[in-house]
């Protein structure tokens, strides 16, 4: 295990893991309430009284119920483990639980080296993402069967999650967009309760959780007859996002594969309205590293599981985004929904 | 706005809010990256360009809309402001932003001097919940019209979902609980792909999110036939939370509506089942202060909106809780959700 590496590597007695999401990854307990001590004595998850039963069955090290603040107990237990540098998160811990540990030893900031091994996903978890991305896109077919022209944004957005609930997933990886008409050109739209006219664009952009893992995917469709703009519009996005899964392989940079997204929108004049990165890593949580953004230099590794989502936004007009999850592989790259993104009309 | 009152009282330049949740509670803004500084110059809301649109329409106050990291950008107009005394939210703030605004000028830890407006509810955030809470009821009456005996965890929680989804909600204000037999022994179990089954207990935890405000509710059913002693534990956690509501009012102390609880099950000889504290705040978040347990010292005030959910959890046997949404009133306490709470077989 990465940590207890990191233990000998940085001559560390103790870690404190502060994050829940670290902590389900390192010792799988899922409460909402912990913190985890590493050291070479053995890790300990500290949770509460409510978590007694649900600790015992998830942790995979022993577990310390503590009645009152978490901190109280671990301190108490760094220091009869005479403690002196102790490895924390710092990108991620608070203030507060900083503050506490200081009185406790020389701390040793950890930078990204506790998240770091979660980037590559391990043959399990890949399992598991290819089941998410699977009943992401059975539930948008099951959804769309129902989609007539009138339907309003938030019973569309209700539908879709309701099929990914009724296909097993524990819910959604995030709020599901559904925005029609110039409401499309928001990136983060939030479905309303207006309805899905004809002429002009349908954005979804949904994704489930499945066992712990996201999916993460968007398609725009045209709603019965558009204008020509918005046809050619799509069409320069989709040429984007195709060239931006080929960019993808081991040792690209992150911001290279943005780049290659930008070449293209810029080719149709369009890249002053694609205003945010091409995606980003995806696992136990919805966001992760790396960001593929103009100024990430990270370098794509086999087993990265990332999203490729380029998109057009024109205020008044309306929005484009096409979004896959996708896998780096030893030989480049394998998109995983087989949800198709042709032009489509739908109602 | 509190936040101006601070700065005199505390002497400061400047207040730097780094909490999404206090930034759209101060300026409407919902996005999900944003910074927020507050001088006698004025207020500035920093997000990045996915937002321009939303945050032009929803924030109460200029926006700078920020290319890169919102920090740099921060930190730019607190030198420009000449800002030296900066009050933070030191129990809230990451360490990394800390880190960052030390370099800038000396620091002043607010506490929960920015959280605490959020406390008291104003009339308009009273009337949301109250819609947040009566959707809840409905959609709980609405799904259990489906129930039947035989149907599976995961199946019902998935109906309850959309059921308040269908009656207009954004969402669930959590993860929705539905835990039968043994299982509902968990306070926070997971709705499992296993079949509710006659004997035992139904524990039905869900709140609704409308509007932005949260509801929580409770229910515990007997499936078909139960044990004598299934009626009993129910009646007793009953007495229990009849009993905390009866303590609710202005002025009270937090921990004594806990120990109004305690001290009915402890007649019962039940109080070590009770593992957890007897309620929290709703709002904007679905927990916020004050915590109803045993410690806490805060005086109970007209005006907020605090859960009652006193349970009893016996291992390999189940778990009874039963929760309201109340508010504090000038007069007294006033329980939100019409749903009823005598012992219900359902099935």
């Amino acid at each position: 295990m990465v940590p207890i590496c990191l233990l000998q590597s940085q001559n560390l007695d103790a870690i404190v893991v502060s994050t829940l999401i670290q902590i389900r990854y390192y010792t799988g307990f899922k409460g909402s309430n912990a913190l985890l001590l590493i050291s070479d004595k053995g890790n300990i998850l500290f949770t509460d009284p409510r978590y007694t039963t649900q600790a015992s069955q998830e942790s995979n090290c022993p577990v310390s119920i503590v009645n009152g603040p978490l901190f109280k107990a671990l301190a108490s237990k760094l220091k009869s483990l005479k403690a002196k540098r102790i490895g924390f998160e710092d990108t991620k811990i608070s203030y507060t639980l900083y503050r506490g540990l200081t009185e406790l030893g020389e701390l040793v900031p950890l930078g990204d080296a506790i998240e770091k091994p979660r980037w590559i996903k391990t043959p399990q978890e890949i399992t598991a993402i290819r089941a998410s991305v699977k009943l992401n896109s059975m539930a948008l077919d099951q959804a769309m069967k129902r989609f007539k022209v009138g339907m309003k944004e938030m019973d569309l957005a209700a539908e879709i999650d309701h099929q990914m609930r009724k296909l097993g997933a524990e819910g959604c990886a995030f709020d599901t967009i559904v925005a029609s008409g110039p409401h499309s050109a928001l990136p983060h739209a939030h479905p309303r309760n207006e309805r899905i006219e004809a002429g002009s664009y349908l954005l979804i952009d949904m994704g489930a959780c499945l066992n712990g893992y996201m999916s993460d995917m968007t398609r725009t469709f045209g709603v019965a007859s558009v204008p020509r703009k918005a046809i050619r519009i799509y069409k320069a996005v989709l040429e984007a996002q195709l060239a931006a899964i080929d960019a993808v392989r081991p040792g690209k940079l992150a911001g290279q594969v943005h780049a290659a997204a930008v070449k293209v929108l810029k080719g149709h004049g369009l890249d002053q309205y694609f205003i945010h990165s091409t995606g980003h890593g995806l696992g136990l949580e919805i966001h992760e590293a790396p960001r593929l953004g103009k100024k990430d230099k990270t370098p794509l590794e086999s087993g990265m599981a990332i999203t490729i989502e380029p998109g057009v936004y024109e205020a008044g007009f309306g929005g484009v985004r096409i979004e896959d999850t996708v896998l780096v592989t030893e030989k480049g790259v394998e998109v995983l929904p087989e949800t198709q993104k042709g032009w489509t009309i739908v109602g």
